[in-house]
């Protein structure tokens, strides 16, 4: 049934790659064996992480740069992280239903990301979907994230080239959530640059990028900043423009080959929690666990000893 | 030395009891003696979890909130998950000076918490921090997160009452992140309710607990709705009673138990995957992890035989 997807998927068909993001997303087995096999026709994709704060108009954006990169004939991939995962598996309206109109083209591939449970989980099967849309035969695969939370920030950073979306005038928390991806940002975007306040929030990302010459003189980098106004088109093709800028510069100073050695570790890891998760769960009974955590709650016994308890009966790990 | 600093801790010296967090927050080895030390002390506190999307003002709120607490003479403990934790190490600046006024009063602790890292690394460090404050004293302790991304809402979620935090009028995104959130909430505020759109919001939010009728009923508890303007203090009081009589309700119902079952599950948990990911950390040659990234660059390996690779020489985890 795999063999016959993939090969379905390797002559273009949508549907049979629909179905494949699915089984790796829920089923370990078969996302090893649909892995595998389809590894070594990946590798190939440009992986542009889209990150920022929730009503920086990301998705609008997005739609937009999608526009200008199908005008370049490339195929597109787009994976959206999505805010609500742990709770109600996926229940964006807004934001969606505003990429839709690339869901009759051919070249563009949306697919939202709803993963939820064992640690690990979404960045696994982020990976793994990347993987997919890669070995289809896309060009960009962009990944959508919020980027507040840290796994999925941890996500975004294993892009080729991260792009850090910023709107004039937010709120305390949302100025210093911005502070905190500045280290990880390759292109800056001010989105809604025709709000007031646009000059001063271009002024105080360009002083910090001042404040930290010394990093980008040495890596050879100096994040541009781009304004945008996503609505009318405004400073899209700049965005695009200066992504292609990055990726040339990556290729240009060998630093693709660091990012893709930290994007293969971060997947290994997330593999790797993954199976322990598993692996403890089976081999130890429900019982076992509800009297462990009963004598916790009435504080018989506290939760590292506990710990030590199920990792010793379960992987033979010696405390 | 950890045995002086807990007896000091339990004589009220706040020093001891801020290093002691910062202890259990850096280094394993003493986390373990000092929560297994103090473990028996624990268990008396209430824990309050407080979240929203950036930008609903949740630190003000907060600030106001402890300010009524404080007249009960309840000692409150706060331990903010910061934003920026994964980058910056915390660099927040708004928000925490709101709340340093409350800094030279005895009564109250605050703490933020920046632990970034390997998995479950910010829930184990909380619910250790927790465990302190619990120890030490705390009457109360409110833990404020960014209700986006997936570990910050797994940690909220393990609070006795949980208070979800909204503001009128807030993007697309928000109001999803809003959405995915309705099914964790005890207690609904809507902050800055002088804003315009404060009446739409209420609606929309008393319209959707309508439809979710049946599972209130089942459970006895609806969570209210609570108007606040924390800048002017409207609303405060009423916040504070709602969340003691969802306590009242928790103690009544039995369902008390049921949240320590799952705060315990969840802490040993986090315990778990921490000492996992040191197991294999000091069990794997550097030359060897690289070697086997490597591998997976070129395309030689795929990740998911990597992760076995490393499973079978760590832990002895066949696959």
């Amino acid at each position: 049934m795999i063999d016959d997807l993939i090969e379905r998927m390797l002559r273009g068909d949508r549907r049979a790659t629909a179905r494949l993001i699915t089984l790796v997303e829920n089923d370990e087995e078969k996302a090893r064996e649909i892995i595998s096999k389809i590894f070594p026709r990946t590798g190939r994709a440009r992986i542009i992480g889209i990150t920022g704060p929730p009503g920086a108009g990301k998705s609008t954006l997005l739609d937009k740069l999608i526009k200008v990169v199908r005008e370049e004939d490339q195929v597109v991939g787009v994976i959206a992280i999505d805010p609500t995962s742990p709770f109600t598996g996926g229940a964006l309206l807004g934001d969606r239903i505003r990429m839709q109109r690339h869901s009759t083209d051919p070249g563009v591939f949306i697919r939202s990301m709803a993963t939820r449970g064992s640690l690990g989980g979404l960045a696994k099967a982020t990976n793994d979907a990347i993987k997919v849309l890669d070995a289809y035969g896309c060009d960009v695969i962009f990944v959508e994230t919020v980027g507040v939370g840290q796994i999925e920030v941890d996500i975004v950073k294993t892009a080729d080239t991260v792009v850090l979306v910023t709107v004039p005038g937010l709120g305390d928390d949302v100025q210093a959530i911005k502070a905190g991806l500045m280290e990880i940002a390759d292109v800056f975007v001010i989105n809604k640059a025709d709000k007031e306040g646009a000059d001063a929030t271009y002024f105080e990302l360009n002083l910090m990028l001042d404040l930290e010459k010394e990093r980008w003189e040495k890596r050879g980098w100096r994040p541009p900043i781009v304004e945008t106004v996503a609505t009318t088109m405004k400073g899209i093709r700049e965005l695009w423009d200066a992504i292609k800028d990055h990726q040339k510069f990556l290729k240009e100073s060998g630093e693709i080959e660091r990012k893709r050695r930290f994007r293969a570790e971060e997947e290994i890891k997330a593999i790797v929690s993954g199976k322990i998760a598993r692996a403890i769960e089976s081999r130890l009974g429900e019982e076992e666990v509800s009297n462990l955590i009963r004598g916790v709650v009435k504080r018989e016994i506290d939760p590292y000893s506990a710990a030590d308890l199920i990792l010793e009966k379960t992987l033979g790990v010696k405390p």
